[in-house]
């Protein structure tokens, strides 16, 4: 494979060393499929966005696979043509980073159901020739990682050194490891569960009935007639106030006013109400509402609770487990809960909280903390050594 | 003034020697104003609907005002006629109960700005003939306070023997010694704060952006075209989010499901959906929305902090401050914030933060810890002893 990096990258930072990919681009690959779904439907042909970053070795035993959260995609670093702002992961993979494309093989990989160039509800079904829209069928955490499988297999890949991501994307590499342990060496679940609490549950389902609820929803069937944006904005608000903490939010906004006076009117008074509605109105120029509703339903299902996580006796994959201290929507707990489920099967596995006042915003911004310990993680599996303390027990439980 | 109560009322309560108030109806006090509001408008007649329970006594010493949170009403005690379930606080309000109607004379107002019977949003404006609609004036908790100050001054009470509420009805109670320090004897603040955190606003703003959203919301102008429900019920279901806690989420619900199987489908799969959807549904028959907008706007507006709560330099108000573990609506620093105001002017205040799983909902269904503190705390006051510790230092803080 051939970096997608400009050999004319720019400046290395001074103080790490470290470089910016430079122009990457999207790539996609389909596959006729069908693939059987988890609840029993099928969906073919499937087409899934991707980047890579970095040289695929000879062997082909340096290649890492990065997974997005929610409204994420397969644009995890460097620029894309004329734009200012790189991938949402830029700060950790690039030649010299974490995630160091110099030794390592980046792939990204979109997840089915999004709108972000793989296949998803705003897809044309090949039946009709129109957008699925709510025709498209039902997927699980499980059938995205199947899909990205393909896209493994079509790089000729065996086995990946390591799976990682925060939030969905760490419940998509805890599902990597379910259903295909021989072939990953490692995993880096972050700020994720192994299943949503009802609260997390709860959430997903206001955030749904608030896409539902608007008119131009139309049960899904809304591309000829004009999108939902009213309902995904106030979706996405609500989002962000769980991606926040109560801490970051004093810090960000405090009550500070957005016109230095009171309105009396429906108007954004506080700053942090000008923040929500600006967000809101962001996203909805960005996200297809019912990739929003399919992709939270498939967080919802989500479950490897109860032995699921490890199925066999022995499993070779090691794991570094990440949380952030004030991640309310993805505490603590349940990356404990993730770590315990491990331990009873014997599994290499460190874990560290995080220190963080950001919420659980902190896996895209709290980069200080996770950027040593992701880099030494991924050099041990690389050369083969186990954890630091040789037995395979977690420190900061 | 004659009790409300039926003497007929229902067998004691065996362990306690309690009883239920027993019928009780609403009644309405109106007059002129108009009232001088914050935002420089007027509003003019008002009318307030109430509740009493219990006989003022000759001195009119014994007067207790309770005060209600966002969706609440002056119906705190007691059975309206065919009505099965009783007032909110009825746990709290009656005969051998801490607020106890054989010595205590008990009033409950409603809010202007609602829909239980007081001047709204929906009620008909005078000038048009047509209910206010968002012409309704913008409204304060100091304003629902001033209007409350009419009806007091109407039963002829100089001092109120106590003022209390949870969430809002906290805030009413702050602002109750906020505005009328000399005619307040003691109050017992619950669940609430000196004002809203950026967190607590930007929930309120994301619930009416939800009602805003809806096309049947029409600029507030809806009453004779139809209520914008969808937008409600889903502001509601956001609502009940807050009012939970994780765990009492976790040990009400889990990841029960309500058809016993995952349904593929938008439906509610999972036993928190269904009661998220119900809450929602049912909230739309018995609140206004406009009322929702103007009453979270003025609960975002509220701020006591920087010495408004206390203005003068001696003040002989008594406070019982009470917070709950789990609530992280209303968490308890901001309870401890009051406290430390209260401190600060040398205010006689006690703190005590109650042991609880049920969130904000605590302060109407932890009736335990509450039900002691409250009783001794009215008792030592009626009659003139200061609290236990005899130099006004809190507890638990």
């Amino acid at each position: 494979m051939k970096a997608l990096w400009k050999t004319e990258s720019p400046e290395p930072d001074p103080a790490t060393g470290s470089r910016s990919l430079g122009i990457v681009e999207t790539r996609e690959y389909t596959f006729a499929g069908p693939l059987k779904l988890e609840s029993g439907e099928s969906l073919g042909p499937v087409t899934l966005a991707y980047e890579t970053y970095g040289t695929l070795n000879a062997g082909k035993s340096n290649a890492i696979l990065v997974l997005h959260a929610l409204s994420g995609d397969a644009h995890a670093a460097g620029f894309h043509p004329g734009e200012e702002i790189p991938g949402w992961w830029d700060a950790m993979i690039g030649p010299g980073k974490p995630f160091d494309t110099d030794r390592y093989f980046v792939i990204c990989s979109n997840v089915i159901g999004g709108c972000k160039g793989s296949t998803g509800p705003s897809s044309v079904n090949p039946r009709t020739g129109r957008p699925y829209g709510a025709d498209f069928p039902f997927i699980t955490i499980a059938d995205m990682v199947q899909a990205q499988r393909h896209l493994i297999d079509f790089f000729g890949i065996d086995r990946l050194l390591c799976v990682a991501g925060g939030s969905m994307g760490g419940m998509q590499a805890l599902q990597w490891v379910a259903s295909y342990p021989e072939r990953v060496r490692s995993a880096i679940p972050i700020a994720t569960a192994l299943k949503h609490s009802p609260q997390q549950i709860a959430f997903n389902e206001v955030i749904r009935q608030s896409i539902m609820a608007d008119p131009a929803w139309r049960d899904g069937d809304y591309y000829a007639t004009g999108r939902p944006e009213k309902g995904l904005a106030v979706a996405r608000m609500i989002g962000h106030i769980t991606f926040m903490s109560e801490k970051s939010m004093e810090e960000k906004f405090s009550r500070r006013l957005k016109n230095g006076r009171l309105g009396f009117d429906f108007g954004a008074d506080f700053e942090v109400e000008g923040y929500l509605r600006y967000r809101g109105a962001n996203f909805v120029k960005r996200f297809d509402a019912n990739s929003y509703l399919f992709i939270t339903k498939a967080m919802d299902y989500f479950d490897l609770s109860g032995g699921r996580l490890i199925r066999g006796k022995e499993i070779d994959t090691r794991f570094l487990v990440l949380s952030f201290q004030s991640d309310w929507l993805y505490p603590s707990h349940q990356s404990q809960e993730i770590v315990r489920q491990l331990k009873r099967k014997r599994v290499d596995a460190t874990y560290c909280e995080l220190k963080s006042t950001w919420g659980h915003d902190a896996f895209l911004v709290e980069l200080e903390g996770q950027t040593t310990l992701i880099q030494h993680f991924l050099e041990r599996t690389y050369s083969g050594k186990r954890n630091g303390n040789g037995n395979g027990n977690g420190n900061h439980m």
